[in-house]
């Protein structure tokens, strides 16, 4: 269950080797330290100093360029023109808080309300996906009168207290507390497809009963819908369909947290919980939102959220403000206008394809999963097939050394993340297969 | 304890009262509520369809200009260029998280902890101030292996679950939890001034004697440094000393809000806690810090942080970026050049004078308390003296027809709450003496 730390202690810089550094990264390094203290987290065993962005690309203090298989906040790319300029248009004009009317902000909500199904059709802003997932545990909590929550394994849902509660892969050296109970993701290098969605519906239904038995009580159940800690579990489509069906039959809550699948990351659709055909009682928004522009929001049927502000005072001072208004419209039409879910499912085949490929050819590679362009990768000991995270560790240094930018997840983490802005291209993908090719044949030596 | 929503209330648009909308209005409201549902909280019996702010003032739809004594977000003026050009000049660059290294951060961290005392050398970059007083609870926690807590009656510290729970003017119908001790703010009104420091004192005493009694354990005394829901309370400069000496007598950690007493709005220092002669162990940043971009902070001493880091993991995805470096650089910057604090303490001193006239003509005046631009004025029932929230509710509407924005506050509800961005002038002040005269006499009728 802690495993999760440990991979990113093995992708982190430690200051203890830091007499390594070169000099310019070393004195960097030391006044990050000096600030920022022990909540100091780096990359790479040399950090890099980052000083420019642009599309897939990420440029350094020296120059070298780097293509960025990582970060999915950019979603529609590093410093996108339009998104800067709508933002910085804004600013210039209102920037202020939703007590007042502002055409701004109606219009993005039902802008971006279109996209869910004609039931959830409120949205709550908020200013990131932590706090959206400390408000829906609150909505879901007060709709049910009960406290218990079903999550996965290594699952991470933000970083509030009541969040980190909830996301095993975020508490170090301690249990879960007792309104929260573990399961095994639907992980379909475990059993057949069919069976991991069967497995997983019976694992919820084992919580489910165990909350209702403690006094607790079942409230909801949780899932990033393409399980991205967990090691990114997209197929077959439709495995949550049972789950569902049982959470709903039990009077409890599905909260689909769509923080990192969502807004067309999939390529198949705006959303994670449509790929399983399933309808969430609440969905929660986040990292790409505002592609930077700090935003998240709860999406929700308007009974649930009536019942919680009846209950609770509720307002969130930045959020809904006229600028991420217009930072969020952005997003939305510059999906559209440059087709990036189109681009997230062709090039995600493509990319795919080539890492099948890969596998073909290196031992080093084992189950591929995802979708669009969130792909993860395994990277296994060949002589027995089981999880190498201390090789993922190295090819991801190796990678970055070849001005690849790329991480890893999973509860064994040993599995290659691959999600890149969605304006990679085929070109891109092609550039990272060689990197990949090359990195695992020289860490092999 | 409940009396702060019910001035929320009464400041609130009532949406059944709908029918009496003008027509434009209606429609807006309509929109509204079809997308944020019971969410949507509006100002004013006719609410505001606002468009464009500059400096201290905010334009509506219709071209109406007002004069703006409410927002202390956009504290160093709203739309303020040199804000707006850093961060649009960042965001063409570069805006990601803080696992790379970026000189902006790094910079800012430095100049913003300079303003500081020397031990509180550590700052943790959160998104808003309600995430970090989240993280802010948690590092006491880690500290003191204690749970409770010490709030005043109408404090308000924020929205995430875990923050709502010391936030008694946030929790409807409901007491707090069995780990919040909610104790008297205090209240120069109350007392002579020298008791209200002893008073608050004795209350902080008990309160501890009763956690550590319980099992619970003494964690944190928690305010906002000038008590700006309790109804704002800054005098005599000290009074929080001999409270602050009994927590950390007790092994307990003192926090102070900082998110809207902080960055210069006392006038007579950057923090509101520097005004008795305190050093507290956490600090909790937000509102202002951006003048508008979504950010917050906790700075504290790095042993306190390091515990923490050992326990839990921490990272906030948009927290720390360069653009929110750009716009907290730049509020430093505007700042000090424009001298915001000395034109916070010499308007302040002169609108608080102006009141005080105002107070010897009007009977509806009561006590009034405050320093720099955060000014309490009480509104009161001329036949006996006691607080008339339903007065304030009728004058700040009465103040909004006459192009004047502004809020109440306080635990009864009845204390117009004065806290105009820190550019505001003395020919605004003179502005606002004259429209308030007219509202008081006006309601008066």
């Amino acid at each position: 269950m802690y495993k999760k730390m440990e991979i990113l202690a093995m992708n982190r810089f430690d200051p203890y080797q830091s007499a390594a550094l070169e000099p310019g990264v070393s004195q960097h390094v030391a006044r990050r330290a000096a600030s920022f203290g022990a909540s100091s987290v780096l990359f790479y065993a040399q950090p890099i100093d980052m000083v420019r962005a642009h599309g897939a690309y990420m440029f350094d203090a020296g120059g070298r360029r780097y293509l960025d298989l990582y970060n999915n906040v950019a979603s529609v790319g590093h410093s996108h023109p339009v998104v800067v300029e709508a933002v910085s248009r804004q600013l210039t004009v209102l920037n202020t808080h939703t007590r007042y009317l502002n055409e701004g902000i109606e219009a993005y909500a039902e802008e971006l309300l279109n996209t869910f199904p004609d039931q959830l059709s409120n949205l709550v802003m908020t200013c990131t996906g932590s706090e959206a997932n400390d408000l829906a545990l609150r909505i879901a909590q007060s709709k049910t009168n009960a406290k218990g929550f079903i999550v996965t394994r290594a699952a991470y849902h933000g970083n509030t207290a009541a969040v980190a509660e909830i996301s095993p892969s975020a508490l170090r050296h301690r249990a879960p507390a007792s309104h929260v109970k573990v399961i095994d993701a639907p992980d379909s290098r475990l059993a057949s497809n069919r069976n991991c969605a069967l497995h997983f519906e019976r694992s919820v239904s084992a919580a489910i009963e165990e909350l209702n038995g403690s006094g607790v009580g079942f409230c909801a159940l949780i899932v990033d819908s393409i399980f991205s800690s967990d090691g990114i579990f997209s197929d077959p489509a439709g495995f949550l369909q049972i789950a569902v069906q049982k959470v709903q039959q039990a009077n409890g809550l599905f909260i689909a947290d769509e923080v990192q699948p969502g807004f067309g990351r999939t390529g198949d659709a705006m959303w994670g919980f449509m790929r399983h055909g399933v309808i969430p009682d609440i969905v929660t928004l986040g990292k790409p939102m505002g592609n930077g522009f700090p935003m998240g929001g709860v999406v929700t049927r308007p009974e649930l959220l009536q019942k919680f502000c009846e209950e609770t005072g509720y307002f969130d001072t930045f959020a809904g403000s006229p600028v991420a208004a217009a930072a969020g419209s952005a997003v939305l039409k510059v999906l559209k206008e440059e087709g990036l879910l189109e681009n997230a499912a062709t090039v995600g085949t493509y990319l795919k394809q080539g890492l099948m490929d890969l596998k073909e050819r290196s031992p080093r590679v084992g189950d591929i999963r995802g979708v669009g362009l969130f792909i993860g990768l395994d990277l296994i000991d060949p002589a027995n097939g089981s999880p190498d995270p201390n090789f993922a560790g190295l090819t991801i240094n190796a990678l970055k050394e070849n001005c690849i930018l790329i991480g890893a997840a999973g509860s064994f983490g040993h599995t290659l993340k691959i999600r890149p802005p969605l304006c990679f291209s085929k070109e891109d993908a092609n550039v990272f297969l060689e990197a990949l090719d090359m990195a695992l044949a020289l860490n092999d030596r």
